[in-house]
């Protein structure tokens, strides 16, 4: 039979659960005590806190028979609030994490969560990140919530509101692949049938990999504008605009470019991946702007330019054009649609 | 008709919320980017995360006929979060706050949430705090996250592990008021009906009011360990004890003299006053040890003191005597308990 967090005492778990967690450098004390302890060498503290619902944001079973483990929720769940700390060019520094349990949830799957929290930790490069305290409660759904902690190392932070008009727009990182491995999860095409290019959609769907060092190294290169795409290029493109006061003018050739490389999957999935680019989230990209003639540092590709507000007040524009919807940020994701 | 969270936007919803929300002096770069920025003035920040879930840590509608408001789980959610922080000796900077939500709940609700956590934060003494960022989901029951963050202004924390033995041992703040609220509120005595003295229980219990100027005091006076009361105090003395591998000898007669202000809600209950006292979590009350001879700070009151480790190994006894459940730590509050 398996072992189950009812059977267990919140204490109990804990003892499971402590070993699995990452201790960085950064942890002055650790889990155990009322509160956590973390260096904080500047003086500042960067903090950001997401969470993840059962069957809203992850499936344990999807459509297509593939599952989602508790690696990869743990996995999941690391990487996107890392990347919320990278794009403010800071360097992450801890952890907290409340797991709502309900009574049925495997033990081993808690586990297996703990395991791809670390793992995500070490494996995406920000070893000096600790998980540094949590807390366990029992509910109706599966909710992750992650806190995370990061260090500005003295720089300033690149906020969303710092592009000017004349600067180059570039992002990083990978764009559409999560989108693409979610619609796979939500076909009817068996995970044992997947082509490698299917399989990396899929699998960076589940474990996204997020540039964590490359937050960092925009803000030394000059970024004068920064932001995580985890909504998607348009939706997310258009809070950069609107909190910058400008339009972002992205440039087709190079986007339709960028969806070449889930050609692949489109064609199986009979889809357009150039949607995927547009409006996918999930991939925690980074989206920044720096001074034109600025050298982009390494990954980032050029995908448009930065313009003085638009006289219609578009925010984006492709090819100097609107699309529907981008005017008032509706295209992407909302928590709350239906 | 209500307006619901489900017929807003997730940027709408926020714009209602943000200017509900407490700005306190620490903060360097508040809600709207991908992360806030928090001061951290001696290079140390000490966080912490506690969840509270619906129908397990809270219900909107009570068997009494009683209700939690949104402003009462608001309050609650900061009351026990900044009290992790008190526990530490330090003072709170900034929460960052998780809310998942069902479609149904209505906006109103949301804005009270806002309200209630704002007003705890001014309300409790910690002005300086910031309510710096949040999330927000959609899920099935509504779960409340909340991570703080705090300040230890150059003092060394204070750990659960530094009783020694011959210390005196102390508490601050109210005991068993919310276990004897949480009895009412699951009793059928209607809200309509207390007295003064069951009003105020029902009161503590909404809305606790953790003594969060006692933990810097307690830190300064020298206090050797502390902890925040929330599981009760038999089960957290326990923990206390274990991490300091001493034995906690509690006072019998100051205990039942610490109960007698519960006596009038006990008899209505038919309840006994003194096991609320023991048992009853949620208070969010200090438990301290200090050397033999210092003088306690205004509020707290001494109720036995520090041994060394017990030969039978025994973690807290009262006047010398061991009690049932008590060598385990299973007197109290467990979140996974049946």
């Amino acid at each position: 039979m398996t072992l189950t967090v009812a059977q267990l005492s919140e204490s109990e778990l804990l003892a499971r659960i402590f070993p699995r967690l990452h201790a960085g450098s950064s942890m002055l004390l650790g889990p155990g005590d009322d509160s956590a302890i973390i260096a904080a060498a500047d003086g500042r503290t960067v903090i950001s806190i997401d969470t993840q619902v059962q069957d809203k944001d992850f499936r344990l079973l999807w459509p297509n028979g593939g599952t989602s483990s508790g690696f990869d929720v743990g996995w999941k769940a690391a990487a996107q609030n890392l990347s919320d700390i990278n794009a403010m060019g800071a360097v992450a520094t801890a952890m907290v994490v409340s797991l709502t349990l309900p009574g049925t949830t495997p033990v081993g799957w808690v586990e297996d969560f703990a395991d791809g929290l670390s793992a995500a930790i070490v494996g995406l490069g920000a070893p000096q990140c600790s998980v540094a305290g949590g807390d366990l409660s029992g509910g109706s759904e599966l909710v992750v919530t992650v806190a995370v902690t990061g260090s500005l190392d003295g720089l300033a932070p690149v906020l969303r509101s710092g592009a000017q008009a004349g600067d180059q727009i570039a992002v990083c990182g990978n764009m559409g692949f999560a989108a693409a491995g979610w619609a796979l999860h939500e076909s009817s095409i068996l995970p044992s049938t997947h082509s490698p290019a299917l399989a990396t959609a899929a699998a960076l769907f589940s474990r996204p990999e997020p540039p964590l060092s490359a937050g960092p190294v925009a803000a030394r290169a000059g970024a004068t504008a920064m932001m995580d795409i985890s909504d998607g290029l348009l939706r997310d493109a258009t809070r950069l605009a609107a909190a910058s006061g400008v339009t972002l003018d992205l440039d087709g050739a190079v986007l339709r470019g960028v969806a070449r490389a889930l050609e692949d999957c489109a064609v199986v999935l009979d889809a357009d991946p150039l949607t995927w680019v547009l409006t996918g989230g999930e991939d925690h990209g980074l989206l920044s702007t720096f001074p034109e003639g600025a050298s982009l540092p390494d990954g980032f590709i050029r995908i448009g330019s930065v313009l003085s507000l638009d006289v219609a007040g578009l925010a984006v524009t492709i090819d100097g054009q609107n699309f529907k919807g981008a005017s008032d940020g509706a295209v992407g994701w909302d928590h709350f649609a239906v």
